[in-house]
């Protein structure tokens, strides 16, 4: 099993688009500035969604654009829908990710769409994109619940991510949306999944609502999963849900795998400077429970000093 | 392997010891009560310490006392010397923790004395409690790392819990003091351990000062231990050290637990109240994951009736 673990920066994508400050390009970019400096080799970048639906968003193109300079940066985007497809494949995109949720609910909700409708896009889309020799991620939102219907049996995850594998996914995001899983969970989910198409299919985006990512995180190692999800300083959540956490923090899972003898080639300490960018960028206090300690760390040596005038 | 989890709610010792705030018995009596009426089961009462030392325990006395009509309680106390496992065994107190850590460095600090000496003591007591019928847990603490001398060995655990297993201790508790270590650690130094002792005579004693205790918990967990500490809230933390957290929070631990199938007959909705009472007394924002996430639900919730007038 790999030692190499790759971690997809999606602090720009998940974490923004639901915050209620625009951010502009010009911070947006600053904060791939520090995420490259820190170590960050994968980027989900912006996502091409109707501007009404995600103002957030509106400024894909632009994002993009300015990533350019970053020529070993691996830049992915999120598409709804053949369109959002077309526009990433204009922009010279090699990776994309398209989704797919567990229910009619939820897909109703996210996309407007039934399950089957967006099974359908999604198996366009995966047609598509291997003329155009583009690598798609399908992620299953709300694999261990959706928020409208609740807990998920583990079989409707699964059924889904096979339906995508045959279909010709490149990977498999299992997506715990809501931050509503447990580390039992991503095991009864993935072990039987893992064992017919393999763990380098599939990609974990965890998000830390109730406390549980890391735990999740580390039982989807044991699996032998070596791709996951996360945000910069756990940006994220959403404006409605006070005190809501976004995805599991980038620093938090880059220090448990390096901790762990894992390599992601990320420096968890220089993450501290794309943290504070991501705070600037939008009005929030951020940071995962490894910087918070470093800040106590600080704090103390701080007073030591000026208790020893 | 089985399915029942023993959770030793440590907050009235550990978690209090350090606080600034002196706790009244009175205070820490309703912080019982309200873990009782969770479901608590196991609880680390208070410790015989000399209460110059620390006199948030100077009261062990009355405590006990206090706990005396919660008949179906298992009531522990931590002693670091056969002074205080006497005052233990005067109070009838069946079940004692004894310290020994991993370094000189660390049992200088924490016990005036240098490792061997610690054994010494420890091994006395264990000798004393075979003849009392008292159960003894030995505390390998900073067996992870120590605030003074670092990341430790695997070894150093290993060989220090092997010996006092060999010396009688009815269990031992692998101590992550400083919250400095992660997963695999749990697995490198436990697997040989519970090979050839077996799982139940180890516990798992987890401070969330890096946020990852409830990762090396489940580690723990799929090595088959079934017993842990824990603090309401996650009471604790050092006065000198801000923002540093203390033993993980005894509802993220039930929470985690129960959501994977198994059980510590403890309510994580329930131990809300408890926070509340610990809040009250230690005069400190408490709460783990799962508790702040309730909260941002019921403000979420307060929030929509709030615009629906």
């Amino acid at each position: 099993m790999s030692d190499k673990v790759i971690i997809t920066e999606t602090g720009m994508r998940d974490g923004l688009q639901n915050q209620p400050t625009q951010v502009s390009t010009e911070m947006k970019l600053k904060i791939a500035d520090a995420l490259v400096a820190a170590g960050v080799t994968h980027l989900e970048a912006t996502s091409f969604v109707h501007p009404k639906a995600v103002p957030q968003m509106a400024d894909a193109s632009d994002v993009l654009a300015g990533l350019k300079s970053f020529q070993d940066l691996n830049v992915s985007v999120l598409v709804p829908n053949m369109k959002g497809y077309e526009k990433a494949k204009a922009h010279g995109i090699k990776d994309v990710g398209i989704v797919c949720s567990t229910t009619d609910a939820f897909n109703g909700r996210n996309l407007n769409m039934t399950t089957e409708q967006v099974k359908v896009v999604c198996t366009d889309i995966l047609k598509a994109s291997k003329e155009d020799g583009i690598n798609v991620r399908v992620y299953v939102s709300g694999a261990f619940a959706c928020p409208y219907d609740g807990k998920m049996p583990v079989t409707t995850a699964q059924e889904m991510a096979t339906f995508f594998l045959e279909a010709g996914a490149d990977s498999i995001s299992i997506a715990d949306t809501i931050g509503a899983g447990n580390p039992r969970q991503v095991q009864q989910i993935l072990k039987p999944l893992i064992e017919n198409a393999g763990a380098d299919k599939f990609n974990l985006h965890l998000h830390d609502t109730r406390g549980q990512a890391l735990a999740m995180a580390w039982a989807g190692l044991e699996l032998g999963i070596r791709s996951f999800d996360s945000s910069v300083g756990g940006l994220g959540g959403c404006p409605f849900a006070p005190g809501a956490s976004g995805n599991v923090a980038t620093e938090d899972l880059v220090y448990m795998c390096e901790e762990a003898g894992l390599s992601t080639g990320i420096d968890w300490v220089k993450l501290r400077d794309a943290v504070k960018v991501a705070e600037e960028a939008t009005g929030k206090a951020l940071g995962g429970r490894i910087i918070n300690w470093m800040i106590s760390q600080e704090e103390r040596e701080a007073a030591k000093k000026a208790t020893c005038v």
